[in-house]
């Protein structure tokens, strides 16, 4: 019942209580409030950064990990169910997070065990905490949620994180710019969605400076080689969708661009020093929005955190 | 010399001491009395299960876990001796926790280092804490050791776990039926060490209700393809003895399923919701065993931490 | 600013500092001066030894560790480039401990990020921690640097630790026999360095008793048998630079043997109960005096420490 295995199972207060925890998690990264709790990363597929992010996230709350990045390493290989493991691993930890290839995994991994489970991506479904740490990027570089323009690059057709932070933002007043190839075009499913929920967007495969100098949060992703039937096409493309730093010109002063990570050639290297680079401290912001996250699942209250953390400041003033 | 490698390293009292500290631990599991201990869990061989539930029970501890899990991770390829891996280890730990695929191998550690040792694991030998988490199960779920009636099923040729559960219960009043195909009978060597302690026995290739409805606790054990030179008899054979919820409505009312999972096909998946079955806590229960096995190797009174829990609770109340 | 990529990075001050601290560590293993930090270990190429013996070394101390073990497991294989994975994890972590299969990797990686990095070993370049534990180990030892006659046996020509340690020693007054097949001799420019350093050293392809004799320090290698094109030479050869227990008799009661570790053939099992064998005791020192490398990258002052330990202490005795 605690558990977030997708952005869905949680409504926009919730959304907006997840990003005030974040904001005090960064002010306070070292709260030692997960002493006593043991937390399990299960990674049936590697994803170092999402690892190292959660992992990083529960030291420095004081909690404790255990579990495996390599799914060579489990009982699954003896021919164990996952119902197994997940019930196996319920018995010694207080919160699961966990990463599996197949779509779904995570929703039946939290249907048949009592202990919260964290979705960190199940194939190329859902993964929430990196749709958290966006929409923290976002609340914190523009100071809100509403009235952005929100400018996204690239793979749109098989990127889940575009798909996720679009879903999310309805709850908001946004508009969008969709920028790629016919091949990687957003799909009918999410332009429909837009549609639906009255939200307004633009479709381009022209990745223009025009459209940049009217943005505010400029959403990069990678266009995987894997992607193209005719590789051909992907040479002809994949430089198209590349960001230099020159195109960043008439930039507004706050526009700010994020990308999920790992990037490769689409942002230019010489775009890391420009101010509107924020992919890295992106990453960062990912750390406090998984703390709001685990400690939401694990029921821990952090507005009584904060209250008595002002309580004994302003006691130590006295 | 406070090492655990076998079963037979325990006397009687000692069994007995463990399971009343299991007890004390699963009341307590985050007592922090592995403060500023280092434990090391070196997998040669890998081991999810095993392996997560030491390190829980290292972390409620307040220990601390370094390791491997990852054989090919070790300068044993660069053809470093299992001595050297030890001595190496052994400097900077308090205690070293190992599984191997060598039957002796965690004697021969233990041998060559200061530091005690625990066997999780030697080969198809032994694996103590296997045999005590199964002790501490039975002990638990019955009350008692003694008037027992154990049915062990399935592979009673090559299975680890039964062979130790079978001699160290030889210290209690127990009966056992013993159920598997001819290919899997229980060895010779372990008749024998049930007449000579005078332990009564029936042996049976049929695994009817009647003997069931007469039994306290359940064994079941995997039966691997992999063991059979004629695989026409596994397929004849493997259905047998299986375990389905319909074969329970006679059992007895303090009946309890046990098994050392991982569970593939023997126990059906519609006997996980009868109130016997037990093999999803039973490996709960390998997470105080383990403290319990971790204090007494590191030589903490756990007597005292009891006397001292219960003064400062009668503190408190004053 | 604060990392230790090479042991050039330490001039003669710093040196002797470390070890001074290293000494405290050795008396004070488990100060818990790192709660609060996170700490990366980065092992693009697997070096269990190394890990273990840092990730002790912050564990002791109270600071937490992430990382991984397995180069497979990295974003690298999705394109990364080092400089991104390392921007990425200095989000996380207070400090990075990496070792990397490239030569230069980790001065890149200093350059890269704000955050200190600990250089476990790039390529067959630089290993300052090895050098660190080698100076602690002839230091604690011999209770000095200077007039210490060290030999050097087995590969001179490939071994990255036997060049560092050369050069370390080069703030002291030591005088070097180097022992080596004219296919591992010691190469050119290191003994150049010694003629323009002064220091005074000769060579043999003898492995007499009349030179281990007159030593202090004996530093044996691995000769490995992939630096050989020619496989007889290598038959040839392997077994005279192997030291045997019945070499000893008239070695000085001072003379400590050394090993990098992991040791193969090199020194026979029948010295490691001579007195004179130092190199498991070696390796225990490599925890202090890590130690010590990582709180001064993390600008933590151990003086600082002795001396509240020291306030403390006397406190306790008024």
């Amino acid at each position: 019942m605690n558990s977030i295995v997708s952005i869905f199972d949680l409504d926009k207060d919730e959304i907006l209580g997840l990003l005030r925890n974040a904001s005090y998690f960064e002010a306070h990264p070292n709260h030692k409030i997960l002493d006593g709790k043991v937390i399990a990363t299960l990674f049936f597929e590697p994803s170092t950064r999402t690892r190292l992010s959660f992992e990083t996230a529960v030291n420095r709350l004081g909690g404790r990990v255990i579990g495996f990045s390599d799914p060579a390493a489990t009982s699954t290989s003896k021919g164990e169910t996952l119902k197994d493991t997940i019930k196996m691993v319920s018995n010694y930890v207080d919160l699961i997070i966990m990463r599996h290839y197949l779509e779904g995994a995570a929703r039946f991994a939290s249907e048949v065990t009592d202990v919260p489970v964290i979705n960190a991506g199940d194939g190329a479904h859902q993964h929430p905490s990196q749709t958290m740490l966006d929409l923290y990027s976002i609340y914190k570089t523009q100071g809100r949620l509403d009235d952005i323009t929100v400018t996204m690059v690239g793979d749109l057709k098989y990127g889940r994180t575009v798909h996720s932070l679009l879903q999310a933002l309805a709850h908001f007043r946004v508009r969008f710019n969709f920028i790629a190839c016919d091949e990687l075009r957003m799909p009918e499913e999410f332009r429909n969605f837009c549609d639906t929920h009255g939200i307004p967007y633009t479709e381009s495969t022209d990745f223009s400076t025009d459209i940049i100098d009217a943005t505010d949060i400029l959403y990069m992703t990678r266009v995987q080689r894997e992607r193209f039937a005719d590789l051909d096409e992907y040479e002809r493309v994949k430089d198209l969708y590349t960001l230099r730093a020159d195109m960043l010109s008439g930039a507004r002063p706050n526009l700010r661009i994020l990308h999920p990570l790992p990037r490769v050639n689409e942002i230019s290297q010489d775009v890391d020093d420009c101010p509107q680079a924020y992919y890295f401290q992106q990453a960062r912001n990912g750390l406090y929005a998984r703390q709001a996250m685990i400690c939401k699942c694990l029921g821990i209250n952090v507005e009584e955190l904060k209250n008595n953390t002002t309580a004994s400041v302003s006691m130590s003033k006295n």
